[in-house]
């Protein structure tokens, strides 16, 4: 990616956040995948659901694209031209687990008077599903006892970004 | 929050991602709130670590605590004028899951190529974490199997972000 301008050079950084966040990038980037989520494949689904503006649409699919997150498919209906849909690649099926930590985060600490507003749960028994940690066992283990400290040796140099 | 601009009008929106994303707002934020979990406090941490611009850092703190998601102290070292500090308010804590899932998928997805530079682990165990889907019973799910559907009271009117 070449336009980095007042953002942090993330792209070679050790640290494997700043990597992601080089990919998924701004605020319309995750909206815009939590839509690819929710099963938004067409340029009309995204424009018509975010009401984003299409140059900014057609900018940061291409960016998802690029980045391997979507894949970009032709597809016509009867009568129309050729449009391009936007799959999910297996990398970019992978972001339901930011995207279930981000909406249990915000439905705990900035609750809607309405309550949340989409059900974690499993499409087979329907149980409701939390985001956590896990030990290699599938222990759960608090968040408070969670480290997510760097080894020491990817401490030196430190980390940029 | 008054500035909207150009970006999604989240604020009252039904979707928790959306309002999280609200309070997160940007990458400069994420990557604050990054050194926040691995310990940093002061001012001139984050600047010193991220790089970032004395403005851009002074404006994103102050979401960040009037969103409550940081608190903000005095200290005062020996011979130095007062100073503030910044600590993760509970909520600001929480916010561990949704790294350590970004963290994850950073690490499967854009690898690097001197591997992880940060291991999720448990602090009294040592055990290596994952962030994982879990039911009430602490039953792990596989990804393909999570649905985050709205329920259908919540699809009308279409969520906006």
């Amino acid at each position: 990616m070449s336009k980095r301008g007042h953002r942090p050079a993330a792209g070679q950084t050790r640290c494997s956040i700043g990597r992601a966040l080089e990919m998924l990038g701004d605020r319309w980037t995750l909206l815009i995948l939590r839509e690819a989520l929710n099963g938004a494949t067409r340029f009309s689904d995204f424009r018509d659901r975010l009401h984003v503006a299409s140059d900014v649409l057609t900018q940061r699919l291409g960016t998802l694209v690029e980045g391997g997150v979507l894949d970009k498919h032709p597809y016509r209906e009867a009568g129309n031209r050729s449009r391009m849909a936007y799959h999910l690649t297996p990398a970019g099926r992978e972001l339901i687990v930011v995207f279930g930590a981000l909406q249990q985060w915000g439905d705990t600490n900035c609750p809607h008077p309405d309550g949340p507003a989409v059900r974690r749960s499993s499409k087979t028994s329907g149980s409701a599903l939390r985001v956590a940690f896990v030990d290699d066992d599938g222990t759960e283990t608090a968040f408070d006892d969670v480290d997510l400290a760097a080894p020491v040796d990817a401490r030196s140099p430190r980390p940029v970004a």
